[in-house]
């Protein structure tokens, strides 16, 4: 009840135990669900019983294990902070590679991680473990398009940066210490839509030492995001050094 | 047969179909088995037919995916080398990030990946499709015992460096351009065991901008091996500028 009250957490589904008599209290979660739209459903006791180690009094709510935050008010939020670090994820598709980018965004002290609305299914609990918990140490903007959420961020003053391997630039040729910047990674397979590289203010690639193939996604996010940490580091070791 | 003569690949196990009568193929392959002591079983046809897809005329022979080779070998291999970079596991247990290590280390043109022989059955079919298939593209080689193998590669000049959460150097700190090196990573929860730690040249840190956890250990593992990387290339450029 506090949950669906709240909606502090997104809440995929319902279940109720279906008895033979109406419950006030099954009711009121019934139209609390109604009225935002959460899916629910009747289920008979056996299919109950999988949930016999939560103390669930008959029923059990779907929740996505983190609360999402809407692009503008991430930006509002952050207007007064400079030189803002984000991480967008463009079809990045395998939910390892999508929490182990968010415990390295959370490590590298990165400020959002931008992800489809369509794919917010994927922060699930594997994305949740594979982060070691690192979703909640960070925003987590859920947004309709990608593409839109570029525009806004470009409006807002900062650098698209775009994953690309067949880029010119390597990651290393770029100075991310004094720009609010949002790196783009893709899908694992394809990559970044071509759109969204075409929108993209810099292209920068990992180089390949060998003939094979490239880096995984997580590892490829890994390696910019601390080109980028140890940019900072540097910098500000040789402004106390002077 | 073939693979039984050669042994190129390590043979895990052998399935045979139990069949009423004796049959000289089938005799052939007990003794290879029994002479290289692979374990071998008579299963019923029922077993069998989950291996239906397969062309297997009542054998099935479970095989490593991988190729591996002793420290010495490479060693001798690798001799009129300069230069030679490693990348050693010591108890590094998800096989996602064996893989994956595996593969960052394929793309950074690295020399050869040490584990342990007892964990090779870490290279399953979960690390070959996590290095993307690059566990063929480099030499695995399998040791008795880590500390043993670190032991051998500073008698063949190799320098080694340790990652260690709480090392004082960062991983940028040092010049990875003109030595052999070997990187050690440990396992995901307790880190390097700490004879290894002690007999390491270097200790360095991957820094961490918020009071969260640490990274992923194949992240980590791609941070370092590409900053190697990365001073190679800005090195030769100099090199070819000048």
């Amino acid at each position: 009840m506090e949950l669906l009250r709240t909606l502090d957490r997104q809440i995929n589904k319902i279940l109720l135990l279906k008895t033979g008599h109406g419950d006030k209290r099954i009711d009121n979660i019934i139209q609390l669900a109604r009225d935002n739209s959460i899916p629910f459903s009747f289920v008979p006791k056996e299919q109950f019983k999988k949930f016999q180690e939560y103390s669930h009094q008959g029923v059990i709510a779907f929740v996505s294990p983190v609360k999402y935050i809407e692009l503008e008010d991430f930006l509002e939020k952050t207007k007064n902070k400079q030189y803002k670090k984000i991480i967008v994820l463009d079809e990045v598709e395998d939910p390892h590679n999508v929490g182990s980018i968010i415990r390295t965004a959370v490590c590298a002290g990165y400020d959002a991680v931008i992800l489809p609305k369509r794919r917010c299914s994927m922060i699930n609990a594997t994305v949740e473990k594979s982060s070691a918990g690192a979703i909640n140490h960070i925003d987590i903007v859920a947004v309709n398009s990608i593409q839109n959420a570029i525009v806004t961020l470009k409006d807002n003053d900062f650098w698209i940066i775009a994953s690309v391997i067949d880029a010119k630039d390597n990651y290393f040729d770029i100075d991310y210490t004094d720009m609010n910047f949002a790196i783009i990674l893709g899908n694992e397979k394809s990559g970044i839509s071509r759109t969204i590289v075409k929108n993209s203010d810099f292209w920068v690639k990992i180089p390949i030492e060998t003939d094979f193939d490239s880096l995984n996604v997580a590892n490829a996010a890994s390696v910019i995001i601390y080109e980028s940490v140890k940019q900072k580091i540097i910098k500000d070791k040789k402004f106390y050094d002077n």
